[in-house]
């Protein structure tokens, strides 16, 4: 059995067209679990309506996608063959004006939330506006995820609002799909500082592979993603490390204007050009490449099961208590 | 000990003005579990809001009041001396037209709801309209109340969709709260035609106390209650059978205006006049006078600790299937 098939594989983040054709190659590239966005700039009902959506596909392809609630849930994904997915959030517009719909997502099953997605919401900012931290709404939301469970990610988030969760909360925060500026700059990249800062917090960082953040761009490879990891865990050390790849597979350009619009539809945030993904890891189906990046790489076998999921284990265990 | 206390006390239905004192009076009766009701005309936001609600005065009233999702948590309750809080609907006005929200509620622990509350909604017919039976969409909702375990509720419906209902339904269903009309005629009560008819198809049915529908209106006692559960049991079998009280505790007029109006303020369906509960049954702290009043009535103690609760419980074992 390879190191990929034996070990607990978790990617951080995936935002993709999920139905049928993604869950199949989830199966295939081996994850034992991922972080499936289900809210972007949607509200409350509609949050509640992709929750909806994500239960009637948890009984139509029960075969190879399973719901996870706790961590177990993850172990018994991994023993079953199947891989676990945990509900989450890139922004808090599905909470609107109301703390207390935290709780009830978190009942059923939205284990991660980014505090906002690239612009100010009612709790914060996000990384493409002039940031002025957290609101005073926004510290009474922190305290209510911490509470009740939630993980905070804070990938797109703004660098002030960022510091404020990552001193507010009384729990690990995550950037849980970010590249280093240290390598290439650009307003979604994290300094030196601010990736020191959340693990000297406590925190945790996921990288991802975007290839517009990328040094290499769209000429990046997947060695060259192990090369960004690598980066990361010199300063963040190989315990607070691990992997999410914003895999956006399915999605056209409706998608992505979707995406950089504020809203959905506002101004224009940004405008990523085509979105060609690592050689080596185009498709979620070729995950295994990555751990056998690692591999070429000489890592050692306990590092790479780390980054491959052990880490992301124990932060999401320490947060959500099970 | 009383053989209330004792007892496992179950109260089919109630509907008060929730908080504190009316808590601390369900404590005082030594209710071990009540079917409590969180929506009567409400959308669905404003029933999300309820169950929001109820999830933190679990939080603030822990001390006496717990959640019920399974009987194993009524049990629990009785040991800890808590009363168990089964959320219920009176309308499915709550699901809008969206029958994949059935399962978010239920996960919510909404275990009981009524198809229709006095009038037709998207699912069927209420009691004080004409009846035309089930739609084709209520057909479809029937089967996945059936499929995640919500007991359907017909107190208040027609009887032409009540009848549907028990021919479709491939679990018990239940008049949660009903008074015979052998014994006063109202669009409200069920003829011995319908107790039977219920039973007959492994339905249960609960035994309320609203004085308007009982024979001797606002001059009943807790008396006149017993002998109406008593001819109830007559028609049913002592194992199908429960109570069921609709205490309205702590409300005032405004309350029964929009329950009596079509969708809360909509066409008046019906006037109650004043509200009196039976003597001896004002308040819910009485409920231990229910079960003595059984025993004045020299019915055998198997039969009252059956009709005061473990005939609730096995009705909700088989529905929630645990």
């Amino acid at each position: 059995m390879s190191l990929h098939d034996d070990s607990i594989i978790i990617d951080g983040l995936i935002i993709s067209k999920f139905g049928k054709d993604v869950f199949e190659d989830m199966h295939r590239g081996g994850l034992t679990a991922v972080n499936c966005t289900c809210c972007v700039w949607e509200g409350f009902t509609e949050s509640m309506r992709n929750v909806m959506q994500w239960k009637a596909w948890f009984r139509e392809y029960g075969d190879i996608i399973t719901q996870v609630y706790t961590t177990e849930d993850i172990k018994r994904a991994k023993k079953e063959g199947k891989t676990g997915i945990i509900l989450g959030w890139q922004n808090l517009s599905g909470i609107e004006d109301q703390i207390g719909y935290l709780g009830l997502f978190k009942e059923l099953g939205v284990g991660i939330m980014q505090i906002a997605y690239n612009t100010a919401n009612l709790v914060g900012t996000g990384c493409y506006e002039k940031d002025h931290g957290l609101t005073d709404f926004g510290r009474e939301v922190i305290a209510e995820m911490n509470r009740v469970g939630i993980l905070c990610d804070l990938s797109h988030v703004g660098p002030k609002t960022s510091e404020d969760v990552i001193l507010t909360s009384k729990k690990p925060v995550t950037y849980s799909h970010c590249l280093p500026a240290g390598l290439k700059e650009h307003p979604r990249n994290k300094s030196d500082a601010q990736l020191k800062f959340i693990v000297d917090h406590g925190g945790f960082v996921g990288v991802t592979m975007f290839t517009p953040f990328l040094k290499r761009g769209v000429d990046a490879t997947v060695d060259d993603y192990v090369e960004a990891i690598e980066y990361v865990i010199n300063i963040c050390g190989e315990d607070n490390v691990g992997y999410g790849t914003d895999f956006t597979q399915g999605y056209g350009q409706e998608f992505f204007d979707w995406i950089t619009h504020d809203k959905g539809f506002g101004r224009r945030l940004t405008n990523f050009g085509e979105v060609i993904n690592p050689k080596g890891l185009r498709t979620i189906g070729e995950t295994p490449n990555l751990t056998a990046a690692m591999e070429k790489r000489k890592w050692p076998e306990p590092r790479i099961r780390k980054v491959m999921g052990e880490n992301w284990m124990r932060v999401l265990r320490d947060v959500w208590g099970a």
